[in-house]
Protein backbone atom coordinates (compact mmCIF):
# COMPACT_ATOMS: atom_id res chain seq x y z
CA UNK A 1 0.00 0.00 0.00
CA UNK A 2 1.30 3.05 -0.99
CA UNK A 3 2.87 5.54 1.57
CA UNK A 4 3.57 9.55 1.58
CA UNK A 5 6.81 10.15 3.76
CA UNK A 6 7.80 13.44 4.14
CA UNK A 7 11.49 14.94 5.54
CA UNK A 8 11.58 18.10 7.80
CA UNK A 9 14.74 19.56 9.04
CA UNK A 10 16.81 23.24 9.10
CA UNK A 11 19.53 23.69 6.18
CA UNK A 12 22.45 21.33 7.72
CA UNK A 13 20.55 18.79 9.42
CA UNK A 14 21.02 16.44 7.03
CA UNK A 15 17.66 15.46 5.34
CA UNK A 16 18.65 15.14 2.40
CA UNK A 17 21.45 14.01 2.72
CA UNK A 18 19.53 11.04 3.93
CA UNK A 19 16.78 10.83 1.32
CA UNK A 20 19.12 8.82 -1.30
CA UNK A 21 19.88 6.02 0.62
CA UNK A 22 16.28 5.60 2.16
CA UNK A 23 14.51 5.36 -1.32
CA UNK A 24 17.54 2.68 -2.05
CA UNK A 25 16.14 1.06 0.88
CA UNK A 26 12.22 1.01 0.29
CA UNK A 27 13.10 0.18 -3.68
CA UNK A 28 15.29 -2.80 -2.13
CA UNK A 29 12.30 -4.10 -0.08
CA UNK A 30 10.09 -4.23 -3.60
CA UNK A 31 8.49 -0.45 -3.13
CA UNK A 32 8.05 1.53 -6.18
CA UNK A 33 9.42 5.35 -5.00
CA UNK A 34 8.78 9.00 -5.66
CA UNK A 35 11.09 11.43 -4.64
CA UNK A 36 10.27 15.14 -5.12
CA UNK A 37 10.70 18.25 -3.02
CA UNK A 38 8.96 21.43 -1.97
CA UNK A 39 9.05 24.47 -3.46
CA UNK A 40 9.62 22.91 -6.60
CA UNK A 41 8.73 19.41 -7.90
CA UNK A 42 6.71 21.16 -10.95
CA UNK A 43 7.55 23.59 -12.83
CA UNK A 44 5.37 25.97 -11.05
CA UNK A 45 7.14 25.62 -7.77
CA UNK A 46 9.96 26.07 -9.32
CA UNK A 47 8.68 29.45 -11.38
CA UNK A 48 7.58 30.19 -7.42
CA UNK A 49 10.67 29.37 -6.26
CA UNK A 50 12.75 31.70 -8.22
CA UNK A 51 10.06 34.38 -7.58
CA UNK A 52 10.88 33.78 -4.13
CA UNK A 53 14.76 34.33 -4.31
CA UNK A 54 14.41 37.30 -6.94
CA UNK A 55 12.42 39.60 -4.74
CA UNK A 56 13.72 42.95 -4.35
CA UNK A 57 11.99 43.51 -1.41
CA UNK A 58 10.85 42.00 1.62
CA UNK A 59 7.53 39.89 0.84
CA UNK A 60 4.63 40.08 3.56
CA UNK A 61 4.48 36.90 5.47
CA UNK A 62 1.38 36.22 4.66
CA UNK A 63 2.25 36.61 0.66
CA UNK A 64 4.79 34.06 1.22
CA UNK A 65 2.51 31.60 2.63
CA UNK A 66 0.02 31.96 0.43
CA UNK A 67 2.71 31.03 -2.63
CA UNK A 68 4.20 28.20 -0.97
CA UNK A 69 0.62 26.72 -0.75
CA UNK A 70 -0.12 27.70 -4.25
CA UNK A 71 2.66 25.95 -4.78
CA UNK A 72 1.64 22.72 -2.50
CA UNK A 73 -1.61 22.57 -4.28
CA UNK A 74 -0.16 22.38 -7.75
CA UNK A 75 2.51 19.63 -6.30
CA UNK A 76 -0.58 17.35 -4.51
CA UNK A 77 -2.48 17.88 -7.59
CA UNK A 78 0.17 17.38 -10.47
CA UNK A 79 2.91 14.53 -8.23
CA UNK A 80 2.14 13.50 -4.94
CA UNK A 81 -1.64 12.58 -5.42
CA UNK A 82 -1.14 10.99 -8.84
CA UNK A 83 1.70 8.93 -7.12
CA UNK A 84 0.12 7.98 -4.54
CA UNK A 85 -3.17 6.71 -6.39
CA UNK A 86 -1.13 4.72 -8.66
CA UNK A 87 0.50 2.67 -5.62
CA UNK A 88 3.71 3.97 -5.26
CA UNK A 89 5.56 5.51 -1.85
CA UNK A 90 6.20 9.17 -2.19
CA UNK A 91 9.06 10.71 -0.28
CA UNK A 92 9.47 14.35 -0.05
CA UNK A 93 12.28 17.18 1.07
CA UNK A 94 9.99 18.73 3.09
CA UNK A 95 5.70 19.90 3.49
CA UNK A 96 3.49 21.52 5.21
CA UNK A 97 5.72 21.00 8.44
CA UNK A 98 7.84 23.38 6.68
CA UNK A 99 5.50 26.10 6.65
CA UNK A 100 4.57 25.98 10.12
CA UNK A 101 8.40 26.12 10.83
CA UNK A 102 9.51 29.13 8.43
CA UNK A 103 6.21 31.45 8.18
CA UNK A 104 4.69 30.39 11.47
CA UNK A 105 8.21 30.10 13.68
CA UNK A 106 10.43 32.11 11.54
CA UNK A 107 8.53 34.65 10.43
CA UNK A 108 6.01 35.09 13.32
CA UNK A 109 2.76 34.32 11.31
CA UNK A 110 0.25 33.41 13.44
CA UNK A 111 -0.29 29.90 13.32
CA UNK A 112 -4.15 29.57 13.95
CA UNK A 113 -4.41 31.49 10.10
CA UNK A 114 -1.43 28.42 8.81
CA UNK A 115 -4.08 25.48 10.00
CA UNK A 116 -6.99 27.68 7.88
CA UNK A 117 -4.69 27.61 5.18
CA UNK A 118 -3.65 24.15 5.34
CA UNK A 119 -7.52 22.93 5.68
CA UNK A 120 -8.33 25.34 2.73
CA UNK A 121 -5.42 23.29 0.13
CA UNK A 122 -5.10 19.80 1.88
CA UNK A 123 -8.28 19.31 3.80
CA UNK A 124 -7.49 16.22 6.22
CA UNK A 125 -4.92 14.94 3.87
CA UNK A 126 -1.78 14.60 5.95
CA UNK A 127 1.36 12.35 5.32
CA UNK A 128 1.67 8.74 6.96
CA UNK A 129 5.23 10.08 8.33
CA UNK A 130 6.96 12.73 9.13
CA UNK A 131 11.30 12.66 10.02
CA UNK A 132 12.09 15.34 11.57
CA UNK A 133 15.63 15.79 11.25
CA UNK A 134 16.55 17.95 14.36
CA UNK A 135 20.13 19.23 14.96
CA UNK A 136 21.58 22.95 16.87
CA UNK A 137 21.21 25.78 14.82
CA UNK A 138 24.94 26.26 15.51
CA UNK A 139 25.85 22.30 13.75
CA UNK A 140 23.17 23.00 11.37
CA UNK A 141 25.14 26.72 10.27
CA UNK A 142 28.91 24.42 10.31
CA UNK A 143 27.67 22.09 8.88
CA UNK A 144 27.18 24.36 5.64
CA UNK A 145 29.74 26.62 6.00
CA UNK A 146 33.38 26.64 6.78
CA UNK A 147 33.93 26.48 10.23
CA UNK A 148 34.06 30.32 11.36
CA UNK A 149 32.89 32.32 14.27
CA UNK A 150 29.29 34.10 13.60
CA UNK A 151 28.91 37.42 12.66
CA UNK A 152 26.46 39.82 13.48
CA UNK A 153 24.49 38.74 10.24
CA UNK A 154 24.68 35.12 10.96
CA UNK A 155 23.88 35.78 14.32
CA UNK A 156 20.45 36.78 13.54
CA UNK A 157 20.35 34.23 10.97
CA UNK A 158 21.07 32.06 13.89
CA UNK A 159 17.56 33.71 16.01
CA UNK A 160 15.82 32.56 12.96
CA UNK A 161 16.80 29.49 12.73
CA UNK A 162 16.13 29.18 16.38
CA UNK A 163 12.42 30.16 16.07
CA UNK A 164 12.31 27.74 12.99
CA UNK A 165 13.55 24.87 14.95
CA UNK A 166 11.69 25.22 17.92
CA UNK A 167 8.56 25.60 15.61
CA UNK A 168 9.69 22.29 14.01
CA UNK A 169 9.98 20.87 17.71
CA UNK A 170 6.50 22.29 18.90
CA UNK A 171 4.63 20.22 15.75
CA UNK A 172 6.47 17.00 17.18
CA UNK A 173 4.89 17.73 20.46
CA UNK A 174 1.47 18.38 18.63
CA UNK A 175 1.37 15.27 16.22
CA UNK A 176 3.67 12.62 17.72
CA UNK A 177 1.94 9.56 16.68
CA UNK A 178 2.85 10.95 12.59
CA UNK A 179 6.50 12.94 13.18
CA UNK A 180 9.06 10.54 14.39
CA UNK A 181 11.73 12.94 15.71
CA UNK A 182 15.59 11.75 14.57
CA UNK A 183 18.55 13.16 16.72
CA UNK A 184 20.52 14.70 13.86
CA UNK A 185 23.60 15.82 16.02
CA UNK A 186 24.62 11.99 16.08
CA UNK A 187 27.37 10.72 13.50
CA UNK A 188 25.89 10.00 10.00
CA UNK A 189 25.82 6.57 10.55
CA UNK A 190 24.31 6.55 13.83
CA UNK A 191 21.60 9.19 12.03
CA UNK A 192 21.07 6.34 9.42
CA UNK A 193 20.55 3.34 12.12
CA UNK A 194 17.28 5.44 13.87
CA UNK A 195 15.99 6.19 10.13
CA UNK A 196 16.38 2.04 9.02
CA UNK A 197 14.75 1.18 12.37
CA UNK A 198 11.54 3.73 11.81
CA UNK A 199 11.08 3.16 8.44
CA UNK A 200 11.39 -0.93 9.18
CA UNK A 201 8.98 -0.92 11.57
CA UNK A 202 6.68 1.01 9.20
CA UNK A 203 7.08 -1.24 6.13
CA UNK B 1 -10.72 61.24 2.94
CA UNK B 2 -9.30 58.57 0.85
CA UNK B 3 -11.79 56.26 -0.93
CA UNK B 4 -10.90 52.76 -2.38
CA UNK B 5 -12.70 52.23 -6.12
CA UNK B 6 -12.67 49.24 -8.26
CA UNK B 7 -13.32 48.70 -11.36
CA UNK B 8 -14.52 45.10 -12.87
CA UNK B 9 -16.19 43.36 -16.31
CA UNK B 10 -14.70 40.66 -18.92
CA UNK B 11 -12.63 42.31 -21.29
CA UNK B 12 -14.34 44.24 -23.72
CA UNK B 13 -16.25 45.77 -20.88
CA UNK B 14 -14.24 49.09 -21.21
CA UNK B 15 -13.26 49.30 -17.88
CA UNK B 16 -9.83 50.18 -18.64
CA UNK B 17 -10.83 52.75 -21.09
CA UNK B 18 -12.99 54.81 -18.38
CA UNK B 19 -10.43 54.32 -15.58
CA UNK B 20 -8.15 56.78 -17.35
CA UNK B 21 -11.00 59.83 -17.89
CA UNK B 22 -12.46 59.23 -14.22
CA UNK B 23 -8.60 59.61 -12.67
CA UNK B 24 -8.30 63.05 -14.37
CA UNK B 25 -11.89 63.57 -13.25
CA UNK B 26 -11.15 62.92 -9.62
CA UNK B 27 -7.78 65.03 -9.59
CA UNK B 28 -9.76 67.80 -11.53
CA UNK B 29 -11.91 67.60 -7.84
CA UNK B 30 -8.52 67.90 -5.85
CA UNK B 31 -7.80 64.58 -5.02
CA UNK B 32 -4.29 62.32 -5.56
CA UNK B 33 -5.17 59.47 -6.91
CA UNK B 34 -3.59 56.30 -7.66
CA UNK B 35 -3.66 53.78 -10.16
CA UNK B 36 -3.02 50.28 -10.10
CA UNK B 37 -4.43 47.27 -11.57
CA UNK B 38 -4.49 43.56 -10.33
CA UNK B 39 -2.83 40.84 -11.12
CA UNK B 40 0.27 43.32 -11.41
CA UNK B 41 0.49 46.42 -9.58
CA UNK B 42 4.01 45.32 -7.49
CA UNK B 43 7.08 43.35 -9.11
CA UNK B 44 5.42 40.16 -7.70
CA UNK B 45 1.97 40.87 -9.46
CA UNK B 46 4.04 40.99 -12.55
CA UNK B 47 6.27 37.73 -11.43
CA UNK B 48 3.08 36.15 -11.06
CA UNK B 49 0.87 37.36 -14.10
CA UNK B 50 4.12 35.76 -16.09
CA UNK B 51 3.92 32.46 -14.39
CA UNK B 52 0.25 32.35 -15.30
CA UNK B 53 0.79 32.95 -18.91
CA UNK B 54 3.71 30.62 -19.09
CA UNK B 55 2.35 27.44 -17.74
CA UNK B 56 2.76 24.55 -19.74
CA UNK B 57 0.03 22.64 -18.47
CA UNK B 58 -3.81 23.68 -16.89
CA UNK B 59 -3.06 24.87 -13.61
CA UNK B 60 -5.74 23.54 -10.73
CA UNK B 61 -8.34 26.33 -10.17
CA UNK B 62 -7.39 26.16 -6.39
CA UNK B 63 -3.65 27.05 -7.40
CA UNK B 64 -4.56 29.50 -9.53
CA UNK B 65 -6.94 31.19 -6.58
CA UNK B 66 -4.01 30.63 -4.19
CA UNK B 67 -1.83 32.64 -6.75
CA UNK B 68 -4.47 35.61 -7.10
CA UNK B 69 -4.92 36.15 -3.74
CA UNK B 70 -0.74 36.31 -2.75
CA UNK B 71 -0.48 39.00 -5.68
CA UNK B 72 -3.05 40.75 -3.91
CA UNK B 73 -2.02 40.41 -0.50
CA UNK B 74 1.42 42.01 -1.65
CA UNK B 75 -0.73 44.53 -3.34
CA UNK B 76 -2.57 45.72 -0.77
CA UNK B 77 0.44 45.53 0.99
CA UNK B 78 2.84 47.57 -0.72
CA UNK B 79 0.74 49.91 -2.67
CA UNK B 80 -3.02 49.93 -1.42
CA UNK B 81 -3.21 50.11 1.94
CA UNK B 82 -0.04 53.00 1.93
CA UNK B 83 -1.57 54.89 -0.31
CA UNK B 84 -5.02 54.96 1.43
CA UNK B 85 -3.28 55.44 4.99
CA UNK B 86 -1.68 58.62 3.00
CA UNK B 87 -5.32 60.09 2.01
CA UNK B 88 -4.91 59.42 -1.66
CA UNK B 89 -7.90 57.45 -3.66
CA UNK B 90 -7.33 54.25 -5.58
CA UNK B 91 -8.41 53.44 -8.35
CA UNK B 92 -7.65 49.81 -9.33
CA UNK B 93 -8.31 47.89 -12.46
CA UNK B 94 -9.95 44.30 -11.09
CA UNK B 95 -9.86 43.48 -7.66
CA UNK B 96 -11.25 40.88 -5.19
CA UNK B 97 -14.79 40.62 -7.29
CA UNK B 98 -12.30 39.32 -10.29
CA UNK B 99 -11.39 35.56 -8.24
CA UNK B 100 -15.16 35.40 -7.66
CA UNK B 101 -15.95 36.05 -11.10
CA UNK B 102 -13.29 33.90 -13.01
CA UNK B 103 -12.31 31.35 -10.61
CA UNK B 104 -15.57 30.99 -9.13
CA UNK B 105 -17.84 31.19 -11.97
CA UNK B 106 -15.21 30.60 -15.06
CA UNK B 107 -13.62 27.95 -13.25
CA UNK B 108 -16.11 26.25 -11.09
CA UNK B 109 -14.43 26.99 -7.81
CA UNK B 110 -17.29 26.57 -5.06
CA UNK B 111 -18.09 30.16 -3.75
CA UNK B 112 -17.52 29.36 -0.03
CA UNK B 113 -14.08 28.57 -0.39
CA UNK B 114 -13.24 31.83 -2.11
CA UNK B 115 -14.97 33.70 0.78
CA UNK B 116 -12.79 31.98 3.26
CA UNK B 117 -10.11 32.72 1.11
CA UNK B 118 -10.75 36.56 1.28
CA UNK B 119 -11.51 36.93 4.43
CA UNK B 120 -8.25 35.11 5.17
CA UNK B 121 -6.23 37.67 2.93
CA UNK B 122 -8.47 40.92 3.58
CA UNK B 123 -10.17 40.47 6.93
CA UNK B 124 -13.17 42.61 6.65
CA UNK B 125 -11.71 45.01 4.02
CA UNK B 126 -13.53 45.48 0.90
CA UNK B 127 -13.73 48.96 -2.05
CA UNK B 128 -15.62 52.13 -0.75
CA UNK B 129 -17.38 51.41 -4.32
CA UNK B 130 -17.07 48.88 -7.42
CA UNK B 131 -18.36 49.85 -10.81
CA UNK B 132 -19.31 46.57 -12.91
CA UNK B 133 -19.46 47.18 -16.28
CA UNK B 134 -21.75 44.75 -17.52
CA UNK B 135 -21.52 43.64 -21.12
CA UNK B 136 -22.76 40.74 -23.19
CA UNK B 137 -19.97 38.43 -23.89
CA UNK B 138 -20.55 38.85 -27.44
CA UNK B 139 -20.48 42.66 -27.53
CA UNK B 140 -17.17 42.17 -25.16
CA UNK B 141 -15.98 39.67 -27.98
CA UNK B 142 -16.79 41.81 -30.95
CA UNK B 143 -14.96 44.93 -29.13
CA UNK B 144 -11.92 43.40 -28.76
CA UNK B 145 -11.77 41.26 -31.92
CA UNK B 146 -12.11 41.90 -35.81
CA UNK B 147 -16.04 41.20 -35.75
CA UNK B 148 -16.24 37.50 -37.55
CA UNK B 149 -18.30 34.55 -36.74
CA UNK B 150 -17.55 32.55 -33.78
CA UNK B 151 -15.57 29.37 -34.64
CA UNK B 152 -15.81 26.49 -32.08
CA UNK B 153 -12.75 27.68 -29.95
CA UNK B 154 -14.61 31.32 -29.90
CA UNK B 155 -17.34 29.53 -28.66
CA UNK B 156 -16.21 27.82 -25.93
CA UNK B 157 -14.24 30.79 -24.54
CA UNK B 158 -17.82 32.64 -24.88
CA UNK B 159 -19.20 29.97 -22.34
CA UNK B 160 -16.26 30.09 -20.05
CA UNK B 161 -16.90 34.21 -20.57
CA UNK B 162 -21.05 33.51 -19.84
CA UNK B 163 -20.18 32.09 -16.59
CA UNK B 164 -17.79 34.79 -15.86
CA UNK B 165 -20.33 37.48 -16.33
CA UNK B 166 -23.14 35.68 -14.24
CA UNK B 167 -20.59 35.52 -11.08
CA UNK B 168 -20.12 39.20 -11.72
CA UNK B 169 -24.08 39.72 -11.69
CA UNK B 170 -24.47 37.60 -9.14
CA UNK B 171 -21.68 39.28 -6.63
CA UNK B 172 -23.83 42.88 -7.70
CA UNK B 173 -27.06 41.21 -6.56
CA UNK B 174 -25.36 40.02 -3.02
CA UNK B 175 -23.49 43.35 -2.64
CA UNK B 176 -25.70 46.20 -3.96
CA UNK B 177 -24.43 48.92 -1.73
CA UNK B 178 -20.83 48.59 -2.91
CA UNK B 179 -21.35 47.45 -6.48
CA UNK B 180 -22.75 49.79 -9.55
CA UNK B 181 -23.75 47.92 -12.30
CA UNK B 182 -23.07 50.34 -15.68
CA UNK B 183 -24.95 49.15 -18.36
CA UNK B 184 -21.40 49.04 -20.95
CA UNK B 185 -23.72 47.75 -23.79
CA UNK B 186 -24.74 51.37 -24.24
CA UNK B 187 -22.48 53.97 -26.34
CA UNK B 188 -19.19 55.29 -24.82
CA UNK B 189 -20.55 58.56 -24.03
CA UNK B 190 -23.52 57.21 -22.34
CA UNK B 191 -21.32 54.92 -20.34
CA UNK B 192 -19.04 57.81 -19.31
CA UNK B 193 -22.08 59.88 -18.42
CA UNK B 194 -23.57 57.27 -15.87
CA UNK B 195 -19.84 56.54 -14.23
CA UNK B 196 -19.67 60.28 -14.22
CA UNK B 197 -23.43 60.57 -12.34
CA UNK B 198 -21.92 57.67 -9.74
CA UNK B 199 -19.15 59.08 -9.16
CA UNK B 200 -20.11 62.90 -8.69
CA UNK B 201 -22.93 61.42 -5.91
CA UNK B 202 -19.86 59.79 -4.07
CA UNK B 203 -17.58 62.64 -4.09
Amino acid sequence: MSKFITLEGIDGAGKSTHLGWLASLLRSRGKSVVVTREPGGTRLGEGLRELLLDSDQAMHPETEALLMFAARREHLDKIILPALDRGDWVLSDRFTDASFAYQGGGRGLAMEKLDKLEHWVQGEFQPDLTLYFDVTVELGRQRIDAIKPADRFEAEQDEFFGRVRNAYLERARRFPRRISVIDANQTLEEVKESVEKIILSFC
